[in-house]
């Protein structure tokens, strides 16, 4: 096997140009060894860009880039180990805001965030201007926090799935970011590395995006979907439309302070919509509640009565290294 | 202008995807400087390689990669700078006996020439196993050994289009060695880079080559021609049939004594052929004459008078650096 002929194979389209597992694997190990020189993986990349891969393909790509690092095992801790991710857009401080939400209705959330790619802040930025918050805390820690809290928000900067990191960074070098199949093994990848189960995805799509359209976003979220199903994991998402920033301030110390009086019930529609929105879908996913009503007035109790609140706060205060008052 | 809007064109079939001068000389350019990364590189390289080029975008990159370093001007010794380039293969030592024949019949050879490439020795390392040679002399010395002697060999480890050295070995890295479209590029663009204007090419086709068939070497070698008559020179080609090596020997000091006689006289028939049909398609270049026989006749005549083995041996004693006895 060399990587001249794995290329090779993928300039052909249809099933001849199929690549086994093997083939995927000596690709993603040799390419993290070095071995395999980033012109190279250009080369496979590029192709799989205009020639696509098959289902069975992108499952194996998800598989050996998750487990390219570290994996967690959070079993130890709960069966639903809940994850929400969102392919990002300016003023997006949703994350923040539904994470702690998610926590209140008593699941347990471990979630691994990074920090801010091309213009929008990322959710570790956002965190990292609370003065004193460490993002950085080990792998054991975090796991504390989250069996004692609940709750725990870490830095991407863990070794995990680093293949996704260099696969991530080669997309932008070659201008392959809005390939649909490649954003789903970028992204399923990490629940793979993180070992969430219950995933759901907030798929923008517009201006400043990287998914032209609604079309685009459905179709990605179909796949998520069924590659969850593949790999055992339970997936779900929405859509949002995001021509406009999200919620009321754009800027890492003033979506920290939005985040704060939304906590406390003092929130924009969009947001409370999609926070709404996302949270029911995991109470879905997490007890199969399926009416949408029922688990919303969930979501607004425990928004209402502090409890998400609280979480948030006590998650802060778990990872600062300097008190504050909040 | 940036590279990922020209990797995007390019991903493009038909009239759109053609990129323009200004576009080919940005990349071009960038490459070199190493503002363009290798992988940006290979992923435009790949799609070239797959979706092909026109003929006005393979003349730009010619001019482009030919123009990227020094670019000699041999215009001062004769409006007749002779060249010959063999794609290679092993135990392929006509250049060797060619050009000094060549030199005999009246016409300047001045030849850059290159380090063996995978399995078969280059011209200069076959000329470096004779004692004393220095195949690295200045442009200056190589210059006036061909006005004096009218032959001179130097190795390419000048700076004359070193971006088709930089092509060539991504090229090698991404697996796309056997395409007629860019090894015309590479070819022609040391054309340019040296200035010569009668080039006769030997295209190896069969085992062990990079054309598969005499198809691939006829296409390649039409090519050539056309791309020589846009840039104002003339091209012809032969098409050798490479299953089995050259002559009678193979390894650098055993070729070159395999050249000493067959410039005394004393070839085998495969060497021999290729000679008289290269050195005549060279006459029929540089003076229009076309009758094969007439050529052949002036071929064997300067190589049974001693004139040609005349010319390697003060080419020899003018490059060496230690008295020899050849």
């Amino acid at each position: 096997m060399d990587i001249n002929s794995i290329i090779a194979k993928k300039r052909i389209v249809g099933p001849k140009g199929e690549l086994d597992k093997d083939e995927i694997k000596y690709f993603v190990g040799k390419w993290m060894k070095g071995e395999i020189k980033d012109s190279q993986a250009a080369a496979l990349i590029s192709y799989i860009y205009t020639n696509g891969l098959t289902e069975d393909e992108i499952i194996r790509f998800v598989v050996e880039v998750g487990n390219s690092g570290d994996v967690l095992d959070l079993s130890e801790i709960s069966d639903n180990i809940v994850d929400k991710h969102s392919t990002g857009g300016v003023g997006d401080k949703v994350t923040l805001i539904l994470l702690p939400v998610i926590a209140a209705l008593g699941l347990p959330v471990a979630k691994i965030s990074s920090r801010g790619l091309g213009i929008s802040g990322g959710t570790i930025d956002k965190l990292a201007s609370i003065p004193g918050f460490n993002p950085n805390i080990s792998i054991q820690e975090f796991k504390e926090n989250v069996e004692k809290i609940g709750i725990s928000i870490v830095s991407q900067e863990l070794n995990l799935a680093p293949a996704e990191n260099k696969l991530y960074k080669l997309r932008n070098e070659i201008g392959c970011r809005d390939s649909i199949v490649l954003i789903a093994i970028s992204l399923m990848s990490l629940k793979v590395a993180t070992g969430s189960n219950k995933v759901v995805f907030d798929l923008s799509c517009g201006k400043g995006t990287y998914l032209d359209d609604r079309d685009s976003a459905r179709r990605l979220g179909k796949l998520l979907v069924r590659i969850g199903k593949a790999l055992g994991k339970e997936v779900g998402y929405i859509i949002t439309l995001m021509d406009e920033p999200v919620g009321r301030c754009v800027g890492n110390i003033l979506e920290i302070q939005e985040t704060i009086k939304a906590l406390n019930g003092n929130m924009s529609k969009d947001v409370e919509d999609t926070v709404v929105t996302l949270a029911s879908i995991v109470l879905n996913l997490a007890y199969g509640e399926k009416d949408f009503a029922t688990n919303a007035a969930r979501v607004i109790s425990v928004i209402k009565s502090g409890q998400a609140m609280a979480k948030f706060k006590a998650m802060v205060i778990a990872e600062r290294t300097v008190m504050l008052n909040i």
